[in-house]
C-alpha cells in the first residue's frame, strides 16, 4: 500500500509500505476511507530532526472494516468505523469509566514497536478492535464523511475541552485558538447551553466559522489587549471557563489573564511545554482550577454521533481542504502557511 | 494594647500597640478570646529579612465584640464572633457565590496601609464586620474554643480541600501533610464520606490524630518510596483525590505521583513555588486536574459550626499546647522546631 511518513522537520513523503495484516485475534484491518492532517501533526513538522528513517504519521481516520481476527465480536467486514486517535481495550477500569487515553492496554497510532501504523494511510492496523473501534449504522453518505471524520478527534477533543470545563446553561466562555479543536469548542460550548462565547482568534474566515458554531463576541487581539478585550465583554472579571485549544506558552498566560476567580482553565492544546506558573499570583490566589488533557473521544463518539448523522450539526465544516493521498505534502504546507484550516486527505 | 510583630526570620516580639479604634462605620473591634499560629507564619518565620519596621501578624482570631461602627448592622457588643482568615463585604458576586477570598472589597489581616492589624494581638479592628464576622450563638462554653478557632481558618482549609476536589461517598483520597489543614483534611474528606484515606506523614502522634479523624492507612515513607507505598494500597492505581496541604515543591511533586489518571489535586498549603511540572508528562497527559487556593472558609463556618457546638467532631484537637500572649515567641519556637502541632494564644 501507498502511506505517508514523516523524515524531519517539513519533510513529508508518501511511499510503499507493507499492507498491515491480522497480528493478533484481537486486530482489524481497516481501509480508510478518509483521512486528515491535526495541528499537532504541525509539531513534528516544525521540529523534528532529520532522520534516515521515516515515521508514519496520522491518527485521525473513518473507514471499512477489510479483515478482522478470530476474537473480533462485535464488528465485521464491510462495516463502516470512526477510529478514536487512542485504541483501547474498553474493558479496563479506565475504559469502563471513559478514559480510554489511559487504558491499560491501549496506546496510539504510529507505534512501530507494536507494529501500528499511521492513519495517513491505505489502510491500517487496528489492535483491540472491540474497544476501539465505533460502527456507524448503513448506509454512509459521502457528505457525511468530513463531520464524521471529526469525530476521530477534533470534535470529541472540543467537546471534552467543554465538558472538563463544566460549561452548563448559561456558562461564560472564552475559547482560545480558532484552529479545527477551538471552533469546535465553541460548537461544543454552544451546544451544552453556554450564553456568552468569547472567540479569541486572527483569521476572520475562521471566526467567521466560529460564530456560525456559536461564539458570541470575537477577539482578534493578542496578550494583554486580548485580556483587556475579554474583560470588558465580561464586566471586567473574564469568563468562568476558558477552554485552552493550542498549547503554547502564550496561550496559557492569555487563559490565565481572562479567567474569572474561581473558574476553570481547560486545555486541550497539547502543551509545547512542560512547567508553567500555577503559585499565588497565577492559579492558585484566584481558586482557578486547571483541567484537561488527550480527550477520550472514544467516550464521546457515541453520544455525538446521532446529531451528527441527522445534519443537527456539521462540524464537518472545518475542512476546507482536501487533497489525494499523494499530496499529503501539499496539505501539510497549506496546514502550516494557514491557507488551509484543516486538510482531509483521500487515500 | 499588647500585639504580636514580627522583625524577621526567627524574631518574634510581643510589644505596646495602639489600640485599634473604629475608623469606619462598617468596622466592629473585637476583643480577642483565642488567636493562633498559622503553619504559613512560619514562612515568614523562615524567611523574612531582619527588618527595623515590625510588621503586625497572626490571622486566626475568635473573640467579643467590643464596638461596632454606625452601619454594623447584624453584630453587637458582646456577640462572641469567629473571624475568617479573609475579610469580606458578603455582598460582591464573588461573595455571593462562596468565593469570600475574592472579595472585591476584601483583605487579609495584616495590611498596614489599611490599618487592619495581626490577631495575634488583645483587639483586632475588622473592616466590613457585617459580611466578616460569623457570630456563635451563646453561651459559649470554654471547652469549645479551639475547636471553633479552628473554623477562622485550618478547619475551613481543610474542608476547602476536600470540597474542590469532589470528594464523596466511596472517594479514595491521599492527603500530603500531617500539619494541622492535613489532619482536617483527613476529616473532612471522611465527613464526605470518602472510603479510603491515606495519609502522608512521619510524625506518628500527628498520624495518630489523623487515625482518629478517619484516615484508613497511613504511609511514612516520602519521595518515590512513599508513591510506591501508596500504589501498592490502591491496586497500582493511586488515588482519585490528592488533598496537597503542605506548600512545598516536594509535596505537589508527591501528589502527582499518587494520584490516580483522571483525579484531582487540590492544594490548600500556600506554594512556596511558582512554576510547577503541568505538561504531558505530568498532569496533561493523565487528564489530571489541578484546582484549590486560599480557602474561602467563611462559605464554610455556618455549614461547619453545628457539629462543632453539638460535640459530634472536635477539630480543635489539632491544638496541642497553650501559650499566653507574652509567651507568643514561644509558641512559633516550638511549631518550628515541631515539638508542638499547632499553638493556640490566650491573650
Amino acid at each position: 500500500m501507498r502511506a505517508t511518513y514523516i523524515y524531519g522537520a517539513g519533510d513529508i513523503r508518501v511511499e510503499d509500505a507493507p499492507d498491515p495484516r491480522i497480528l493478533r485475534p484481537t486486530d482489524a484491518i481497516v481501509r480508510v476511507t478518509r483521512a486528515c492532517i491535526c495541528g499537532s501533526d504541525l509539531h513534528p513538522y516544525h521540529s523534528m530532526p532529520a532522520s534516515d528513517q521515516g515515521a508514519t504519521i496520522g491518527h485521525e481516520f473513518i473507514g471499512v472494516i477489510e479483515e478482522t481476527g478470530a476474537d473480533v465480536a462485535t464488528l465485521k467486514v464491510g462495516d463502516f468505523v470512526i477510529a478514536p486517535f487512542a485504541w483501547s481495550d474498553g474493558t479496563c477500569p479506565f475504559c469502563r469509566e471513559g478514559l480510554q487515553t489511559s487504558c491499560e492496554h491501549g496506546g496510539f497510532w504510529n507505534m512501530p514497536r507494536l507494529q501500528v501504523g499511521g492513519a495517513q494511510a491505505e489502510a491500517v492496523r487496528v489492535p483491540l478492535a472491540d474497544g476501539t473501534l465505533v460502527k456507524v449504522p448503513g448506509p454512509v453518505s459521502p457528505d457525511l464523511y468530513p463531520s464524521l471524520l471529526s469525530l476521530s478527534d477534533v470534535y470529541g477533543t472540543g467537546w471534552h475541552a467543554a465538558v472538563r470545563a463544566g460549561i452548563t446553561d448559561g456558562s461564560t466562555v472564552t475559547v482560545i485558538g480558532d484552529g479545527a479543536v477551538g471552533l469546535l469548542a465553541v460548537l461544543s460550548a454552544s451546544q451544552l447551553g453556554a450564553e456568552q462565547i468569547i472567540l479569541m482568534g486572527r483569521h476572520q474566515s475562521r471566526t467567521d466559522l466560529g460564530r456560525k458554531f456559536g461564539a458570541t463576541d470575537v477577539v482578534a487581539e493578542r496578550g494583554e489587549e486580548g485580556i483587556e478585550r475579554v474583560r470588558e465583554l465580561t464586566g471586567g472579571y473574564g469568563t468562568r471557563a476558558v477552554l485552552e485549544a493550542v498549547g503554547h506558552m502564550p496561550a496559557y498566560e492569555q487563559a490565565l489573564g481572562v479567567v474569572r476567580p474561581g473558574g476553570v482553565i481547560s486545555r486541550v492544546g497539547v502543551p509545547q511545554y512542560e512547567s508553567a506558573p500555577v503559585g499565588f499570583g497565577s492559579l492558585f490566589g484566584k481558586n482557578v482550577t486547571l483541567t484537561g488533557g488527550p480527550a477520550p473521544v472514544r467516550a464521546y463518539i457515541e453520544h455525538l454521533l446521532p446529531a451528527v448523522l441527522d445534519g443537527t450539526v456539521n462540524p464537518g465544516e472545518v475542512f476546507d481542504r482536501t487533497v489525494d493521498l499523494e499530496h499529503t505534502p501539499d496539505g501539510y504546507r497549506a496546514m502550516d502557511e494557514r491557507s488551509a484550516l484543516k486538510v482531509m486527505v483521500t487515500p
